[in-house]
This record gives structure tokens, sequence and C-alpha cells, in this order.
């Protein structure tokens, strides 16, 4: 078993550090936020941190950090009010992952990868095509984070696109069925196989716990 | 092609809901967050918000609605400041999904499920015995958010414990060894297998661009 306190975390090298912090928190969702900013020069990033905040409303969260890459992403959202997400799925990992190299705000991810952008319902930002999950997304608030200088940016679902044969009677989406990614660390991809659904959970009875 | 609007969203039935915005923002982390409270009382609950925030210092964030269950990982939280990590894998999926039934504070999940509680390094709150990889956190901070009232609450790694056998040479942890779990919606579980790791992205140069 290796162990490593917060004194090893302080000291090792940084980029040991940064591949182990980043796998420890589990697998994470794999998306690409798409966006355009004034000039109409649309922009494309890959996202490890989108998290479900809420079911109703439909409320998604995701942190950046204002001084990388992710810069373009935030100022376009501040200046739009507008965003996609968009599911990475197994025939553009490469693509996706591409989109983590740090552009000019004036290229277009869209143009130096095979991603092709999407424009549906009039709605501003660019999704990205093929997808098997598609949001629209509107700015709702942010909250800077004192511990870290990050920002965690939430918005509202406004319009959802989902194709017939990954959406399930109740409405679970099964994300295996369109192949969707999920990243471990910074750079491992996993495209996962749904193994059970649960059944919504009860506290056990006094002779359920006996014959447990 | 399912299309979704703010409208159907809203007025559509709840369990469709709930299903339906809980898949959609991917694959989510599979995290038991073990915490004790003053009595001496372990407490394990299923969660599938944990988020990484930053490796330096390691930080990783969750949300929590303070109405639910979950209030006694909070209060415990609040009371002690320490808290464990410790990720779901194949072999707890059912004992970890039973920690979500809403089961009063004077009842530890420890005793009606399988998983073992484990105490190490002086550490008060509890790790669940032969979860891959194991964290000691430290509260740090939360954020009431507005939007839904929910609590993000962030945390610092102070102490990771990860079997050898999963920590590749450059502080990779391959989780799909340890055959850790991942969340599809409320109560989808997927076991993965890594299917690549990907370099590290720079702009592509004219020439790359031309013979892409």
């Amino acid at each position: 078993m290796a162990t490593f306190s917060l004194e090893d975390i302080n000291t090792m090298h940084h980029l040991y550090r940064i591949n182990l912090i980043n796998s420890c928190s589990g697998y994470k969702s794999a998306n690409l936020i798409g966006t355009i900013d004034e000039l109409g020069t649309s922009n494309v990033a890959v996202f490890s941190s989108v998290t479900h905040l809420g079911s109703n409303p439909g409320l998604l969260g995701f942190f950046l950090r204002p001084t990388t890459v992710i810069r373009n992403t935030y100022d376009n959202i501040k200046t739009t009010g507008q965003y996609t997400l968009n599911h990475i799925h197994l025939d553009i990992l490469e693509d996706a992952h591409h989109t983590s190299a740090k552009y000019d705000a004036s290229v277009s991810e869209f143009d130096v990868t095979d991603l092709e952008e999407e424009y549906k319902d009039d709605f501003s930002a660019p999704f990205v095509k093929g997808c098997p999950v598609q949001m629209a997304m509107e700015y709702v608030e942010e909250y800077p984070i004192k511990a870290n200088n990050t920002i965690l940016l939430i918005g509202k679902i406004t319009k959802l696109y989902v194709p017939d044969d990954l959406l399930e009677k109740d409405g679970f989406i099964n994300l295996s069925k369109g192949k969707v990614a999920t990243i471990n660390g910074l750079d491992g991809y996993a495209v996962p196989e749904l193994k059970t659904r649960l059944d919504y959970q009860r506290p056990k009875t006094v002779l359920e716990k006996l014959n447990d």
C-alpha cells in the first residue's frame, strides 16, 4: 500500500502530484464546452469537472481556472450568457483531448480538429455534432473559490438533446449505449459498459437485518 | 432524437426528471464518505458529486442537500472537521448503494451492511476497509449555492492510501485496476476498463494542420 502524507503531497514533483491528485477523486465526466465570442469565433474545450447540482431546476456546475486556456470559455460565457455541453464519446477521444491545447482566442478548435460545430434552434453557442448528449446552457451564477482561486460556474439546462435509443422509459439516459467516455486523471479515457441499475433504497427492517 | 425544452423539463413527471437530469452530466465519481459524530456513531454515505478542484493544495469538493439523509454527513464534518473518501468498487456496489437509504443518525450504516469500518493513523473518521483509494480529508470551507439551496463543501486531502499495483510511475492511479465504479444517473453503476492515456496537447503547427 502506498501512503502519501500531506508533506509528501506538498513536496513531491509537481508532475507526479498533478497525475496523482487528478486521479484520486474517481472517474470524471467528459464534456466539451462550446462557446462563441462577440466576433463570431467559436471555441470548444474539454472539461472533466461538470457536476450535477440539482434536477429542479436542472443545474450543472463546473470549475475553471481563469488564468489558462479555459479563459476563452469563461470570457465567452460571461459575454453571451450561453454555452453548450456535449458528451465526449469513443469516436472523438483524440480530437476532444486535443482541445486542451492552449490556442489563442482567435483560433477555433473546430478549425484545427475534425470536431464539427452545429447550430440549433437559434441558440448562439455551437454544439458538437454527433455527441450523444447535447445541452444548451444558460449562465446562472458563479462563486470564486478562495481556497485555490478557481471559479465554480453554474448554469441551467435550457434544452436537452438525446438520441431515442439511449433514453429509457423512466428518463434514464443509458450513457454506455452512446459510447460516452469517462476520464481517469488528466489523460486517461475509458468507455464504460453499464453493469447494473440498483433499486431505490429504504432502511432495512429488523427482519431484513437479521436475514442479511 | 428526443428534444426537451425548458418547459418540458419543468413540467415532466418528477421521477422522470430526476432520472433524466441526473444522467445528463455524464459519468460521475462513486465515493463513500465516512464520518463520525461526537457520541462515536459512525456514518457512511454514497456521494456521486465529488470533484477535483486543484492539485496544489489537493482539494476536492462535493455538493450536498442539507435537508436529506446527507445531513448526518454534513453535521459530522462540521463538528469534527474530518471525513474520509473511499472509492466504491465492484465488490461492494450493493452495500455502497444501500447507504443512500435514510437511516436515523443513531444508526451506523456499517452495522446494517457488510461494509467494514477501518481506523488508521489516529484519524477520527472511519475509512471503508478494502476500498482501492482511501483519503483522509480536512474541512476547508463551504459555499451555500443560492440557485438551489445546496452546499458546496471543500476539503483538503491530508493523507492518501493507494495499493501499489494501481499506482503508475508518473503518479497516475489506474482506477480500472482497482475495479473502481462510476455512476450513471441515480442508480446505474459501471466498472470501466481504461482504454487509453493521451499525450499532453500543444497547439498544432501549420505543417501539422496541413497533414491532418
